[in-house]
């Protein structure tokens, strides 16, 4: 009982064409009811540890999974169930918040970079380097005035802006041709699907913790956030390293597109377990006879 | 007294003409006893230093020194000397020597951009990510045995280099835009030079713990090595990201050289004393008042 799904709808394989606008929040239900929902999840779930299994057992290539929203999206609840069923060895999520003053005496992909998933492994991003063109971007006294950058730098905002975009695409490239594979989510949430959720969040004091004031007020940006968004994807979105814009109005929906989304990607990795050269067939067949002759 | 050099004679500010054949291991005497080069190099000393502390409380902008070269050509005690005025809380110095295993299960690039010096601070790097292009080069099967690539990325080692030297030239502008500037010394020592230094490592009980049997070994693949630096000066030298190719067999014309350039990069960058916004001028001036009124 396999999902309908055309992944092609979400994954942005050229960023060029791409337009926000055209971009849904909302589809038609991909599940029948909660039962069919949780069968498919598990479905995806199973096939993800396999393939992350082999990806461990040979050892050459790494899966980046970046996840970029509005907040109340549901970033962390989609790590969570796209992730919960991945031995937990074979995964390392980092969320990034606001930077420390000693990662701001860095450039800005340093605290991203050190952290970035080794071979055999799935790193998770919540939130990542694309805020320095997303949030920077609304808010550009956080590059003028907090990242202490060289005037030489600062000048020109647009150019500033560009060349990250630029610089962006040229690592994901190196990290791809390196073996490590990135693939970017857009939680794609309506404003108001938001409003809701944020109002559930003020109204349920066991969802109190994770409002803040200033999300509302960043709110008030959304069509400059949409357009920021549209621009990065236009120019770091590549058959390598693609986006995939994942409607999010309704949470289970959304699961189920980024665990197709996943296990496609890594479909395309040709991972496999790793065949022994005859040398070391050999001596695990005298190990055999050893054990076997063992009194 | 000050030294009479033309740095451009060995600064590549533009890589594409460069031809290393037409650099020289060798040049006339910038010093005319040891104690002329005493007075010289301990003048760049106190200059470096001076500007290093203006680095540091700026805090604006990092430099990073990257030292490359045939064995004994010098690179250890041009760091030391070069280096042995500067406060060594502005300095960090990182030495690369074969990557281990849990180095070898990242991207080439990320044991050196872990440690990329801060803003406020000269790192050095003694050899460094252009390994990837030099030994990897006239050892493929490094690339192709040890450093585990997908097979897609070592299938042409021809495009695999090159994508190598532009990832490097990228990343190094990238730095450079975001205030760590990146300045690449190839310590230039003749073949006859090395020849004698190795003898002298030899037969000298003191020096033997230098002496490496591989060297001689790599001592065959000269002509092979020249080749790799000149094309990787010629697609990695700029003008924000400069080469100095510096004459290595006499010493102490190198060390007076490398403290030249080192010197006149930081002039470059612009580094002076923060000057305090008005508003803290004044709680300077309150908090002067209140001590001169204690009793």
């Amino acid at each position: 009982m396999k999902l309908k799904l055309d992944l092609e709808d979400f994954r942005v394989p050229d960023g060029k064409p791409f337009r926000i606008a055209k971009a849904k929040t909302k589809i038609k239900s991909l599940y029948r009811d909660d039962a069919h929902y949780e069968q498919l999840f598990s479905e995806f779930r199973v096939e993800i540890d396999d393939l992350q299994q082999k990806m461990y057992a040979q050892d050459r290539q790494g899966l980046l999974l970046i996840f970029q929203a509005m907040d109340a999206a549901g970033k962390d609840s989609t790590i969570k169930h796209v992730m919960s069923g991945v031995n937990t060895q074979g995964v390392e999520v980092h969320a990034f918040k606001r930077p420390t003053s000693a990662e701001l005496d860095h450039d800005f992909m340093w605290r991203h970079l050190r952290v970035l998933p080794p071979r055999g492994r799935i790193g998770i991003f919540n939130r990542s380097y694309y805020e320095e063109v997303l949030v920077c971007r609304i808010h550009p006294e956080i590059v003028t005035k907090i990242q202490r950058l060289p005037a030489k730098t600062t000048r020109n905002l647009d150019k500033l802006f560009a060349d990250r975009l630029k610089d962006i695409a040229n690592f994901e490239a190196y990290c791809d041709r390196n073996g490590i594979r990135i693939v970017k989510f857009f939680l794609h949430v309506s404003k108001a699907e938001q409003k809701k959720r944020f109002l559930a969040r003020i109204d349920t004091p066991s969802k109190n913790w994770k409002f803040e004031e200033g999300d509302v007020k960043e709110r008030g940006h959304w069509d400059e956030y949409m357009a920021a968004y549209q621009d990065t994807i236009r120019h770091t979105a590549t058959d390598d390293c693609p986006w995939y814009v994942v409607p999010a109005d309704d949470k289970k929906n959304m699961r189920l597109i980024v665990s197709a989304a996943v296990l496609h990607e890594m479909q395309g990795m040709k991972l496999k377990y790793p065949e022994l050269p005859a040398e070391q067939k050999a001596r695990l067949a005298a190990a055999r006879e050893f054990l076997a002759a063992e009194k």
